[in-house]
């Protein structure tokens, strides 16, 4: 019963220099990421003068989210594992893999690097709007939180095969490929129903800069099922009692 | 003569919970497979109003399939080999690499997960039709039989290269994505003649879903085709009298 | 002077049984290629009606040339050497890492690989065309011509750092996605004003099937010049006095 | 404190056979870079009659950029570190990963490189224009700069994770994949705004050949600030008291 691993952390630990440094390489990696993902839809809307989503649009979200967290994974991952997402860190701790506080530690530096992502691109892009995700027309709220748990699910799924899995072999060094791929597919699906976050870092810099906050829950509770679901399943199925590594969860 | 190789596998084989985990792989990573492409053309339907395939559709349709598959094949590489496609097991089956009973365990999962992912895109759509597929005007039987052979061929001479060969040394690290590309590249082009299947169960879930069975042998008939030859000359040619692996089919 | 290696081949080498195997390989990774590649046009020219570029025709015959070209050179990488390109041939002969009669026997390979590609597509598409390699207007033959020597240089170049080299170290490993990429990137180039050949068998098949032989010769001369120069000049500033191996070229 | 141990270069290493091989290993990389990328955009120009910017468009630039860094800076990595880039080496220099002749060498070889490429596509083309970078309508230089300036804090942030930094490891071998595709992914985000640069040397050869200087100073500023605060960034927090290896950046 992986479970019963889950870990509070060690009186102390969220001060500890090496915490401390992950949570940064999270901030940055975040940043990075989300300058390129969002400000690629903010591209789009300069370029069509906001017009509705094209092929070609969703070709150009599902790259720039791709190759950028391909990049965000690959940057944090000997510091911090290249989580890049609360719902990853979130699954990373229900398999055991990470403390909670460590992992409170990560979630405040994700969401602290999505927002100054968002302020960054306001400011170069002379003030554009920086949308918010939303649901397009004729999707329920329910719909979207079936594609948020199904993508996410495909995400960490992902992530544990390659990156936590102690038998991954040589899958762990095409790890932080494989997770910005699963990405850039899933966006090229859900793109068009419900702007496929899998990620709530990367709808909440956006939400607060645009102080927009409908449907907001949506890409919250749909990626830490999915996450979640993912986790336990892996883990159970394909992991199980055999010996679990602590930290980091993406070592190459 | 390899296919003096073939093997109906050992009594129980079936229910070994090693079977049991390597078919679980290969449903979910169908399942991601097929969640991200399917719904990839169901993606530009929405956003087209279920327009004629342009360009940009196409490329979408090699992304996800590539991406995607790339991914499936990775998280399912050191489970059950990462077959991901019935036609790859019957060609791995050809060439001794894998039982016969393990090999209907592996179709099994193949075709459960298409449906299942068939059936989450339905309901997360909204309702949205699963599109079996089908021939384009002007292509007949014949055509798009030649087209599945020649393009499935490509892809099992593939896997027999980079990931079957005990030859394969580092190309064995490349593997997931040369057979992700090699069916994205032959999307681009049996994309606007045939849909570009490949793959039995890619088609077989949407039809499932959608209720059309409109040639659909063609897409058992030609993946199956190209696979044996694949298989046979590959096998033949390239591998010859050298000593040969059981399973996993994928090993990185 | 490296080119005093240059050799003409053992007596009987050129009907070896690994000689003869690895001409195959050289035609089955053409065969996939240029069905890939070629295909990727006609299917353009299926769906616009013969329509004239556009810059998603160009990715798509981009995206196409990269991922097939990619995976032909990984499939053929440990029994040719993966050339896949007389022009790659020709540099790896003045280089002194391929005898005159093996050159002969993959040049042959070559071409038919192309020529069955070809004939395969024309029958597979119902007769659709296989357009030859063209000049777009404006373009002269001169404008061709160092277009096709500037990008096969930069093609063999890359051949010569990624797999030839005897310091290339870990950059072997990505040896066939660099290959595969910079072809792609020249065709984002050179696609709009001759077609961006950089390989004298892939403008072959087309032309010996639609019997279309006009400009041909500068698909032979422009990719010959710029392999020589970039065999010469990369063997002679970064290879040095340094021992050679012989082949195969492409050694992950 | 890192920034002491930047080095002036021992006497007479400019002229040091290895600072010359480098050099010139700089020129050959950033003229297949740039043929690549300003040539791609030279391609849009000619089949859309110098229509304004698209989504394709921007996809293409993507591409071409991200493709042919990749390849430029695999090819370059075992012999100059593969920079490519005046930041990158900026950033390398003040890391005190490079010494300040050495640097200058590399400058000279890069500014080159991309103006060699530009005469060679102003031939080629049959004198198209070689267009220089410039601000879209509505972005200020302060905007531009700001983009700049987080673009190429990303990219030289990237070059230090996945190629400087001792720790690096696997992920080593997916450096130039990784500073490539981030590149690609800064262009469908800035590529609408102020072409997206990240490189003096990218702006400087179509300002040259074209003789167009309107904000060429952005291209130079912009840069050297990102890279500046990037290498010290990283450089502190990351890598700390850590052992320091001198020269090449980029080894895999």
């Amino acid at each position: 019963m992986p479970i019963y691993r889950i870990a509070i952390g060690a009186p102390g630990e969220a001060s500890h220099p090496d915490a401390i440094k992950a949570a940064m390489a999270e901030f940055f990696s975040m940043l990075i990421f989300v300058f390129a993902g969002e400000g690629s839809g903010m591209a789009f809307n300069k370029i069509t003068d906001s017009g509705s989503t094209t092929p070609s649009g969703l070709i150009a979200a599902a790259l720039a989210h791709a190759f950028a967290l391909f990049v965000a994974v690959s940057v944090g991952a000997n510091i911090s594992g290249g989580h890049v997402n609360p719902a990853v860190t979130f699954g990373a701790f229900l398999g055991g893999n990470i403390t909670l506080l460590r992992s409170i530690l990560y979630w405040i530096a994700q969401l602290l690097g999505s927002v100054v992502a968002c302020l960054l691109l306001k400011f170069a892009t002379g003030g554009l709007e920086t949308s918010a995700f939303s649901l397009s027309s004729g999707v329920s709220v329910w719909n979207a939180l079936v594609f948020e748990i199904v993508m996410t699910f495909g995400l960490v799924y992902t992530v544990y095969a390659t990156a936590v899995d102690p038998k991954k072999g040589n899958v762990g060094i095409v790890a932080p490929i494989a997770i910005g791929f699963i990405v850039g597919a899933n966006i090229l699906v859900g793109g068009a129903f419900d702007g496929a976050s899998m990620n709530p870092a990367v709808s909440f810099g956006p939400a607060v800069v645009s102080w927009t906050w409908t449907h907001h829950w949506v890409y919250w509770l749909g990626p830490f099922i999915g996450a979640a679901v993912a986790a336990i399943v892996y883990d159970n199925i394909f992991i199980g009692e055999s010996a679990h590594e602590q930290l980091p969860v993406t070592e190459f």
